[in-house]
């Protein structure tokens, strides 16, 4: 079939809109329409060439939301109609990562994933013979994307895909980092670093487990009014503290961080957001992606005295079991989306919506079909 | 009260064994007469002068067993005649740390500890009038001590005295990050860098709780046999090791360690320590102590991608609580220390002790009073 895509020819180009073919879903798959797709800076940090695991050309795409179109052969968990949100972590139930309640990084199709095709090695997007690659294994910048089984979560069809959608990454990346990956408690104190997107579902995820102190750090004071919004409760901008970072954070929070979250992707902001935490049971998630090649360093004494180094990646949620449950607390006002769903735009527009994203214009802009 | 006791006068000099005076137990103190103490490197470390918190002249000696001889006023849990062994890091149930169930660092006299004092702000031992200093709150290196309350385990009236002092640091520092941090299940692969007495503690700690797996990593081959005496079921060699240790031990364990002890307090081996874990859930605990300034480094992708790291001090231990059981271990005979203590002399020849384990010929040195 004829789909609409925006195709990532090369590194550092705009996309470009094109009407691409797709083949129908294979045994396991299935064939979902995209009404929605959020436009996020792995997508943006992809396209620059940055990302060494980069494929090219690519339909990028991983924030995605829509209907359930067609199934391959031996598709029992979704059927058409079906309400779903595409998994860049899939969720098989059946590897030895799904059979360890520790992790959320199933690995039942992660080296096709990483080659940018489907479980079977080939590709079902391809335009004039050519071959374009999947990317995350959701490819969401198409009206029409297939995707694997497991690599879809099924929600509630009384949920709209132009929200929704930002679940499928954002969201869940900060929340679920406060949820299930730090397993953050009541009465908690949470300094959270970078007030972007991911900083802010940190801080409603914090506020809705009944943090009692949400710091925010931000050199940008214009992120404070939407992170109180959010349920921040003290916002700091490091440009404006005297002395050192680290032991202001620890004098305001009276002892240290219980948890703290790295959401930039800076080394440095990762090193002071660990030594930032309680001696004794400070545990710091690093959220963040950092350049290529960067290391974080600390003191092993930092560790010794009780401190502990983690990371999150997709929040640490599974996505068929959590995705669902994260949008019926969209859907009964636990968690806001609304506010963070910054610009709407057809898929025509959606080099603007990289351009806003690099300019800081935006929270989140969604692109609807 | 005069006592014997090896004084260190000044940092990189031999201890010298000399008559000193000890005043007797204040409020909430309690006089132990030490019966055996353990020689451990956090000594020669200090004595060294490479502690930058080292302070001379201090009686020094932290791994000791002894008997209550009298007790100050207030003081409740012990009385005259009971077994203790005392703790550097006391546990006194009152403070922040000690209500947290995450941590075993007691903060309750951590101030006067650090300058060599006891909790009022003064020493109990001196020596011709002039100040000497505790060290760790313990000073062993004494036939009688004077500690607080809460820093003596009261422990069962049968355990060998020149065994169990062992407890007072080593075994329970090893014994301890498996259990008490790291949690280790059954079944887990374990990696252990360094096969001195802490790497056989962990060892053994690692056998207790059912580990398939237990992989010593030493460049010393002279250290295979007794390892595997405690229970260790592979041995790796670095030297031996062609091609990049990580990825062998990687291999090794069929995807990387589920948890791994770092022994030695090199910053290197705490990386590949971390490394060698497996992606998704594998915890790296760092026993070791680093050189003064010195940093560890890793790719935050190490840890996005699901690894742990953290640190482990007295093993995660509550001194009172769980020292006392880690003796009926003993003497149950689930864990093996006689084969450790590899020497036991007098006092008088504690500077023998210090060269034994500075040539690397002993486990553990004990001394008898």
């Amino acid at each position: 079939m004829d789909v609409r895509a925006a195709v990532a020819f090369e590194a550092g180009k705009p996309l470009s809109i094109e009407t691409v073919h797709l083949e129908g879903p294979k045994a396991g798959e299935v064939l979902v329409e995209i009404k929605a797709t959020g436009v996020c800076h792995t997508d943006a940090y992809t396209l620059s060439g940055a990302d060494p695991e980069g494929l090219f050309p690519a339909i990028l795409g991983h924030e995605g939301a829509g209907v359930v179109v067609e199934v391959g052969p031996g598709v029992r968990s979704v059927k058409p109609g079906d309400h779903v949100i595409p998994l860049y972590t899939p969720e098989c139930r059946e590897c030895e990562y799904c059979l360890n309640p520790k992790t959320n990084l199933c690995q039942a199709i992660r080296p096709t994933q990483g080659r940018g095709v489907m479980p079977d090695g080939t590709s079902r997007f391809s335009l004039d013979g050519r071959m374009i690659h999947h990317y995350m294994g959701t490819s969401t910048f198409a009206n029409y994307t297939v995707l694997p089984e497991i690599a879809v979560a099924k929600i509630r069809e009384d949920a709209p895909f132009d929200k929704v959608c930002y679940i499928g990454c954002g969201v869940t990346t900060g929340l679920g980092a406060v949820i299930y990956t730090a397993k953050v408690e009541p009465g908690s104190k949470v300094v959270v670093f970078g007030l972007g997107g991911i900083g802010l579902n940190v801080i409603q995820g914090a506020r809705m487990v009944g943090a009692d102190m949400i710091v925010g750090v931000d050199i940008n004071p214009a992120k404070r009014a939407m992170a109180e919004k959010f349920g921040m409760t003290h916002f700091v901008n490091p440009n404006e503290v005297e002395g050192d970072l680290v032991p202001y954070l620890v004098d305001l929070t009276r002892g240290g961080a219980d948890y703290s979250f790295e959401c930039v992707g800076n080394v440095k902001l990762m090193r002071q957001a660990l030594e930032c935490c309680h001696k004794g049971w400070g545990t710091s998630v690093i959220i963040g992606v950092a350049g290529a090649g960067e290391e974080i360093s600390t003191r092993p004494f930092q560790l010794v005295t009780g401190r502990n180094w983690r990371g999150s990646a997709f929040g640490g949620a599974r996505g068929r079991t959590d995705v669902p449950k994260i949008v019926d607390w969209y859907m009964e006002g636990k968690i806001n989306i609304d506010d963070m769903i910054t610009h709407v735009m057809p898929l025509e527009r959606i080099n603007d919506a990289f351009d806003l994203m690099h300019r800081g214009e935006s929270i989140r802009s969604v692109i609807t079909f």
